[in-house]
Order: structure tokens, then C-alpha cells, then sequence
């Protein structure tokens, strides 16, 4: 199945700078400086593994400077009009272009891609670069290209330049593997499950393609069905839905009762959400058993993973139902809460097969004495590692977090006779708050301050805002942090209300404490990641995650996994690449590894 | 009919210092240090008008420490507890509190009016101040006083503490009107005509007690048909509807075709808009052409008083409807627009019993050489005025403006993900241009800079805003001053928009020329004012009125009555005194008297 390799790593190895720019022409349109500045930072000894490779040379244009980022990208040719217009292209760009598709366009398609091209040039003055093999490697649609075109096409030139480099470095990456002759074939195991486990999605999104997966309802049974035959396809050796529908998958250790490893994530989605936040974090350890038991290897401690019910809080109001189950935080109020179509969550169990009893659920808490802790691997939800280029990160913290909704009243007075010194402006106080919180906010390490609702209610052009609603989300790795900005901003507002004689009403909606990673299971992720040749990238986790739960009963630690598309999450776009997943699988292998030899 | 005078000016200016306090005992409750102030104050013979020496009073509370405010108002018992509780009001307080009703509560109404006073008490820490009478003289109703505390409860210490001392003021006006024995018939008389009007209401307002009375609606025809009545009462010689529904009153002069004073304003309002608006630039030369009329006088100009049809663009967006026929700037393509129900306006016309042609519509135009000027009184829509504790102010120039509807599009990224330094934050975006604007509009003397309308469409607590849209109004009192805020404002946002890394798109949706007042007309409506004791104040206009049309043909200024409510418009609590009423009454018929004596 895998290609010929026509290179090696211990081949590179052994070569001089010219041999070792030469082994690697053709990866970098055009650019061989890439190459020869790799030759000049690499380590002693050469290269240890591919991923580090990719990495370095794509460190080498991250550090470049604009110019030479800009002639790497104008070393391309356009996507559509070459290849169509006179066939001119390198032999693996025109492979590229004809994976893709784009040599039977329809007069249309074409159409649509000459006039892209034309606005995209003169927007930004390069050409507008794709993997067209795109995430799976097996080529994108042309619908997909277009839209895709289309959308960056809007871009801000910032973002968009740096869009192209990223797709420069995946057309490398396929590239490099086929010379390598290496097939991400784990990564690409848990792709085509993430892709195929899609298929669910609930009435009413389901018709217009999109994901949508909510507690119990039909397509979140079906999904759970799905998650569990390929458990037992993997060889877990106990496979079981819960009373809370989550699904457990067992792998024993050497003994049945050994000790285990807590692991897993979520298989519900947000409304029209993407495929892998939540689901990578079951599959990926999926992908591992599946290793395990066709090597037919045991180790010392068991693998539990845990395919939770329920973590967003879609349907009802009840986000970390799953993991809390497990905890033994499920509130039994919870039972009586009814969705927006007035089914009380007992009745959906009942419905669902499952006991919808509290002595059902509150079997399920688990003895903390029995496991070592929790990992949790998920898609970061992020740009940060997308744009250092990396493929993997470490989480040293669920950060802790506060939320509030507020309201400033001033008075809405006319706009044109009302002079500046006599205004109670409520949507300029707001913007006072919204600048301060981003100011504080970046001042705190790895803290992060938003405002993400704002309205001036029936506001008019001609009327002075009255009234501005503003939503309010402030995080940071320590609760003492949180504290900290959380009074920093309260005292703000108070001052800018006190200062411009209007009202402020707040009301906080949301409190959770931070989960710093365990020391002993963030130290062998970043063990893990090592031994794959990348660097260790230490990160705060901005977004909530089961961990969190579990963290109040077992060490946790998490691993992130870089997002394509600058890290958007909670979208259609959520996307992973098949080699970053083979990534994750491999140092999720590389954590289990060290386990067994302490 | 009116009371019987216990003090004249005359007397008051006779007085010793003691005297002067002692005729005025009384009317501020227990603060005999206003009245010395202000005889210590007065002008050389002693104030010439009542108006003069109430606008003397409140200048000295105006100019008083904060201390001495907060001890005139807590100088003033409870209004509800105390009338109910104890009866001990002095002689005024329970004359005014009976005619208020508040004797008579429900239990209900008692248990409100309570926990209102507790409210009150705890949030401010004086007693609540309403002059109960209310701007007609009359009383307010118990709903309409529960409602203004409920109203005033939510508002900001320092403007209640402000509405509190207009109040003060207010029943210190009634208590001198009866101790000077002056009734404001002029005012009530326009106040009772604006009252009766507001009978005719579009359906769906009407229903709810709102006033909304659209081009051509059967409401509209209704107030037109109302004026014509009122004005063959009046006197006027001719009265007539025109091709557009403008309602046409003509008092002669000497001769039929002698040259002509041309005043108005228009009849239509906004949805759910106040009673004055427009209206009272019709009702106050009405007023003056009643006096005339019933004094049998002839003035060497003929008075003609126009109700503009509409100016306001809400059933069709064509403001200045009205005054646009009269300078010939009628757009033919304004016909063939159409309201909501697709209605168009050529069919409204028709079926009000209009002709519906450009050619009768042209026929309106204006010869200017037949009119001396246009004045034009407007309630001033703004708090200015009040704020000063002046009833009328004099118009220096209707501003300029410029309008946008914008959009910036920044990147929808996770509020707990994404770094500080990796946000695209299109609402932190609006919120920097909203304190420019606010900042650069403060420093261009009598210039306005407002962003009415401000949304984040389908804002998450927890999605940095990938996209604010935004209004921007800008104002000023010359062509110039305005462009040069609009070039500020717009590079600016252009500066903010690269540093950010966001894309913007502004849309102008209107540009309107600034509209001085010609200053031979500016100067007869001072005159006018200093006639009735009163200083003259200048301002600019910063709303939009049928003046600025007529600027276009011939020389125009106009003249503010303050309005209550912290000046409000737009909006039911719009409301003007019968007192400031009569003022402006006879500061039209002062400027008709300068006209006659040149």
C-alpha cells in the first residue's frame, strides 16, 4: 500500500548541504534556500523522525522574512487558470491539479474560477495557493475548491498570507511523504472514522449536511451504536453504553483487575459543529487498543475510554453530563429539565432503553483508587499551534473561567441635538469595557478577556444607544489569575459607569474553576511528543473539557492536537490533517509505552 | 378666569432685600436663600418680566454648591408617604398632591407609591421631587405619576438629582404664576390643540395610546382636516390643502399680495412619537394669527403658515416631502414609490383626493421674491435648554451631517482559545472608532459624532465577534467642519482596521448641507426673546428641519422651546409646559411686532 520511498531518513542523514538540498528538491516550489537553511539548524545527527523534518523546514519560513515568504508563494502557479489554460505545471503540481479535479471543470466551474483568480490577485498580488489533496489526502472536490476560494478570497491579507504558507507546507508534507514512502495509515484509521461517524446528524441538519449530534436523540443512539462495534472490532475486551449513554471500552491490562488509565471525550456536538472536537479524543485511543490487541500486547495497566453522552449542553442545560456521571456531580435536577420540545431528560432516557433512574447513575461514579488518571486528547479549538506550525501541544491547564451578561443603561437621547459633554452614551461605556478588558487581558500570561454579545436593543442611527447589552468571558490559568482580571474589569466598569453618569447591571452566569495539568501526566505527554522529533509546545487549554470534571477526582493532563483553518472549531470548517492524527495516535502509543516501563 | 394677584412686579421691585424674600416665601420650600441671592442679583429697576424673574430663581439653585441643591430638594417632603401617611403638607404641597388624586389611592396605587419612596430613598437618599401639577397645570393622573417614579428610579444620581431640581422649579413656577396671578392662555391654548390632535393615530398605535401618524394614512388626513378647521377659526383668510396634503393658512397683510412671512413645520410624526414635534411650528403662528385675528390687526405682511405633510420619511423614505414641493425639489420618483402593504405613493395621493401629477405637485413651487423669509419654531429635541433652565433658544444653524451603515469583519475564533495576540476582534474594532468618534467630536466646537446602532449578529458569550455593524451619524454646524470630522473618523477607522487586521465596509446613506441662519432673522428672533426678559442663548440645530429645505430658496432661522424630560423627542415622553409655551407664543408675536415697526 505505501509508496516507494526514494529516501531515507539515515540517507539525509549522511549527506553534505548541496546533497542534502538536492534530496529535498521539488518539496518547496522553487525555494531550495528552505533546504539549505534546514541543513544549516539541524540537529546533530540529522533528522530523527519525518514530523521533525517537516517541522524544521517549515520552521525555516516561519522565521524567514516577508519577502522571502512572499517569493516562496509567488514560486506557485495559480491553482485553476495553469492548469487549465496551458497545461504548463510541474509533474506533481499537475498530479495535484488533476486529484483535484480540475481539468474536467464545467464551463461554469471555470468560468468561476477565472474571475476568483482575477479578484484574488488583485486583492492580495499573489496566487492563491491550495492543498488540493487537502486534510485526507485524497483530493478535494471542486465545490470544495471553489468555496474555498471564494472564502479566503475575503480574508484579511495578514491571515490569508499566512494561509497560503500553511497550504505550501501540507503540499510539502504530501509530497515528503511520498518520497519518504510513508502512509499515515493510523491517523488515516481515525479520520475515516471521525468522517464516517458524521453520517449522524439530527433532523433538520441532517438534510442540509450538516453536524449536529444531541443527547439521545436518534442520530446521537446511532453514533454511540457505531462507537461501540468498532470497539469491539479494536479488541476492547468489555464494551458497554451506560445509564447516562456513555460508551465504555475496556482493554485489560496483564491482570482484569489491574489498574487502568482513564480516557476519552465527547461524541455529541454543538449545533452545526465539526467533526472532531470531542470525537478525536475517543478515537485516537480507539486507534491505540486496535494496535495493542493486533500485537496482541497487554500492558501493565488497563485503557478505559470513555465515549461521553454529553459534554456541550445542546439540549439541555446541563454541559459535563457525561464525565459527570463519573464524578458523581450529576444533579438529579438535571432529570426534570426538559428540552425546548418539552421532553424532560427522564422521559428522553426512558425513551433511549436507559434506566433514567439516580441509582442508575450514581453506580456509575468511579473509584478514583482504581485508576492512575485521566488524559484527555482533543483538536486544539485554537490558532496556536496551526500557526507555530505544530502539530501537537501540551496542556498545562484547563484554565478557569467567569462569565457574566450585563446591561448598561444611559439615556437614549437624539443624536444630533444632544452635545458630547451632555451624552450618557450605554454603547460607548460598553466600548470603554471592551478595550480595557482586551488591554488587562493581555497583560495577564495566558489569560483571555472577550466580549462576544453586543447590542444596542432597536438601536437607531440617529439616537444615542440608551441602552447596550454585552456578554463578558474572562479565563486564566490560575483561579487567583481569573480573580484577579475578574475584579480588575468588575472595578473598571464601575469606574467608566461612575465616570459617565450611566448604570451598569451584571449578572454572573458562569464560574469554573481552572484544572492545572497533573505534573506526573503533563511531564509524560511531553515525553511522548519528544520521542516523535517534535518540540514541546506547553499551552493552557482556553476552552472547558471533560478533564475538567475528572479533575476533581484523579491527575489529569491533556493533549492538543493543531486544527486547520486557523484552528476554527465549533464550524463545518473543524478540520484535522490524517498525518497530525497520526501524530496523536503515535504519542498517544508513546504515552501508553512509558507507562508499561517505568 | 385667571387668579387674583397678591404681588405685582412693580411691588417686587420696590422692595428691600427682607421684603423681596418675603414676597417670595413660599415658592421654593424652606429656602430663603434663592430669593436673596437672587435680589442681590437683580438687574438695575428689578426684573421686567415673570418669566424673567423665574429664570433668575433658577439660575441661582443652577449656580449653587452641590450641598445647597441636595438641601432644597431634601428640604421637600415625601411625595406620596407624607400626603397619606401624616397629611401635614404645607398649604401648596397638599393643594398639589389633591389635585394629583394621590389622596385617593388604591390600596394597590398605596403599596406601589411605598415601596417606590423605599426605593427611591435607598438608592438616591432624598425624597422624591415631582412637580405634580404637571406641564398643563392640571395634575397628573396617579398612573402617570407611578410611572414617572417608576421611570425615574432607574435613572443616573446625578440626572435625577438635576430632575429633581427642574421639578422644584417647575412648582415654584405654578406657585408664582398664582401668586402673580398670570395664567399662560397662549400656551394652553396651543398645549390643548397639540393634545386634541394626538387623537388621530395610525392603526396598531392607536390601539396601544401611541401616536403615529404617517403620509396620507387615514390619521393623517384626519389632523390635516383637524388644522384646517382650527385655522378658519383662527381667522386665517384663505385655508386650503395642497397637491402633497401640506395644509395652507394664509392670514393677509395690509394688501392680499402683500409680501409674506412664510412659518410652518410638519403634522406627521415617527411611530410612537411625541405630541410636539413639528406640530408646535404649526400651532404657535396659529396662536399668533388668533390674536391678531381677534384684535382685528393687519400687519404690513401677510403670514402664511404651512403644515408640512411630511418630513419625517416613515410610511416613504422621503423625508422633507413637504418643503421639498414648495422649493420645487419634489423627485417625480417619489410617485412611484411604495409603502409596505406595496402601496405606492401616486395611489395614496389619489386616494386621499389629491391629483397625484408632477404637474399639480409643481405648481407648489415658492416665487421667493414673494416672501419676506421662513421662521420656523420646533420643540428643540435635545436637553440642552433645559439643562440651562431657559425656555427658548435661538437657532444659529442646523448642522450638517453625514451618515454611514458599516460592517467590520474580523475573525470568529474561540473566547477561550485564542490568544489576546491572535484575535481579530471586530467588535473591539467598532469599539476604538466609537471613542474616536466620541473623542474627535468633543473637540470641534458644536459638532456630534454618534454610533446608534451597534450589533454583533448572533453573538456567542464565548466566539470573539468575526463581524459588528455599525451606524455612524456625523454633524456639524458648517459643510466644513463636518467634512473635515468625516475625514478623521474615516481614516481613523481605516487606521484601525489595519493595525487590527480587519476588513471594513462604510456605506454614506446621506450627506445633508449645513443650513445657517440668515442673520438678519437670527437677530429678530433674539430680539424677540430679550423683549420677553429673557437671555438670549444661541445653538446649533442638530436635528434636521423643514428650515434647512426653505434654506435652499430663501433666508430662514428658527427658534427651540425647551422641551421636559430631559429634552427627549421621538418618543411618547416628549412633552413641553404650557408656561414655555406661552413664551414662545409671544416671542412670535414679538417677532411679527419687530416686523411692523422697521
Amino acid at each position: 500500500m505505501n509508496p516507494v520511498p526514494t529516501l531515507t531518513l539515515a540517507q539525509l542523514a549522511t549527506r553534505d548541504a548541496a546533497g542534502f538540498v538536492a534530496a529535498l528538491d521539488g518539496i518547496y516550489e522553487h525555494s531550495p534556500w528552505i533546504a539549505e537553511r534546514a541543513f544549516a539548524r539541524r540537529p546533530a545527527g540529522g533528522h530523527t523522525s519525518l514530523a521533525g523534518l517537516k517541522q524544521a523546514l517549515a520552521e525555516v519560513v516561519r522565521t524567514a522574512t516577508l519577502d522571502e515568504q512572499l517569493g516562496l508563494i509567488r514560486a506557485h502557479p495559480e491553482l485553476a487558470g495553469k492548469a487549465m489554460v496551458d497545461h504548463s505545471l510541474t509533474a506533481e503540481s499537475s498530479n495535484e491539479q488533476s486529484k483535484a479535479g480540475l481539468t474536467h471543470c464545467t464551463p461554469e466551474e471555470f468560468k468561476q474560477l477565472q474571475q476568483l483568480n482575477v479578484d484574488y490577485n488583485a486583492r492580495f498580488g499573489w496566487p492563491f495557493i491550495l492543498a488540493v489533496r487537502g486534510p485526507r489526502g485524497l483530493g478535494l472536490s471542486r465545490q470544495q475548491i471553489i468555496d474555498t476560494f471564494a472564502r479566503r478570497l475575503l480574508g484579511h491579507p495578514e491571515v490569508e498570507r499566512a494561509e497560503c504558507l500553511r497550504n505550501i507546507h501540507r503540499i510539502a508534507e504530501i509530497r515528503l511523504n511520498d518520497r519518504f514512502g510513508v502512509r499515515p495509515a493510523l491517523g488515516e484509521q481515525v479520520w475515516d472514522w471521525a468522517e464516517s461517524l458524521a453520517r449522524f446528524s439530527d433532523p433538520g441538519f441532517a438534510e442540509q449536511g450538516q453536524l449536529t449530534v444531541t443527547y439521545l436523540t436518534e442520530a446521537h443512539r446511532a453514533t454511540a451504536a457505531q462507537l461501540m462495534t468498532w470497539m469491539r472490532q479494536c479488541g476492547f475486551d468489555e464494551v458497554a453504553l451506560d445509564a447516562v449513554g456513555n460508551v465504555v471500552g475496556v482493554y485489560h491490562g496483564d491482570a482484569p483487575d489491574a489498574p487502568r488509565l482513564l480516557t476519552g471525550s465527547h461524541y455529541d456536538t454543538v449545533r452545526n459543529g465539526g467533526k472532531y472536537d470531542g470525537r478525536l479524543g475517543i478515537l485516537v485511543p480507539m486507534a491505540c487498543v486496535r494496535e495493542l490487541h493486533q500485537q496482541g500486547r497487554r500492558l501493565p495497566c488497563g485503557i478505559e475510554v470513555i465515549g461521553f453522552a454529553e459534554e456541550e449542553g445542546q439540549r439541555y442545560g446541563a454541559t459535563f453530563l457525561g464525565s459527570s456521571a463519573l464524578t458523581g456531580h450529576f444533579d438529579p435536577a438535571w432529570l426534570d429539565q426538559r428540552d425546548t420540545d418539552g421532553i424532560s431528560m427522564r422521559d428522553a432516557m426512558l425513551q433511549a432503553g436507559l434506566p433514567g433512574t439516580m441509582a442508575a447513575i450514581e453506580a456509575l461514579r468511579r473509584d478514583p483508587s482504581r485508576y492512575l488518571g485521566f488524559v484527555e486528547v482533543h483538536i486544539e479549538q485554537g490558532p496556536v499551534l496551526t500557526e507555530l506550525d505544530l502539530p501537537l501541544g501540551i496542556v498545562t491547564s484547563i484554565n478557569g473561567s467567569v462569565r457574566y451578561v450585563g446591561e448598561v443603561r444611559g439615556l437614549a437621547s437624539h443624536a444630533g441635538t444632544t452635545p458630547m459633554d451632555r451624552r450618557r452614551d450605554a454603547a460607548a461605556a460598553v466600548a470603554e469595557l471592551i478595550l480595557f478588558v482586551e488591554q488587562r487581558a493581555a497583560a495577564i500570561p495566558d489569560a483571555v478577556g472577550t466580549v462576544g454579545q453586543l447590542q444596542v436593543p432597536a438601536g437607531s442611527i440617529n439616537v444615542i444607544p440608551g441602552r447596550c447589552l454585552f456578554s463578558l468571558d474572562l479565563r486564566a490559568t490560575t483561579n487567583e489569575a481569573r480573580d484577579q482580571l475578574d475584579q480588575e474589569v468588575r472595578s473598571a466598569l464601575e469606574a467608566i459607569a461612575e465616570r459617565r453618569g450611566v448604570s451598569v447591571q451584571l449578572q454572573r452566569t458562569m464560574s469554573v474553576a481552572a484544572a492545572p495539568s497533573a505534573a506526573a501526566w503533563q511531564l509524560r505527554w511531553e515525553a511522548a511528543v519528544q520521542s516523535l522529533g517534535l518540540p514541546v509546545h506547553r499551552m493552557p487549554s482556553g476552552a472547558g473539557h471533560d478533564a475538567m470534571k475528572l479533575h476533581e477526582v484523579m491527575p489529569q493532563a491533556m493533549l492538543f492536537q493543531r486544527g486547520l483553518n486557523l484552528g476554527i472549531s465549533h464550524n463545518p470548517l473543524e478540520s484535522v490533517t490524517t498525518d497530525d492524527t497520526e501524530l496523536c495516535v503515535q504519542a498517544f502509543l508513546a504515552l501508553l509505552e512509558g507507562l508499561s516501563t517505568p
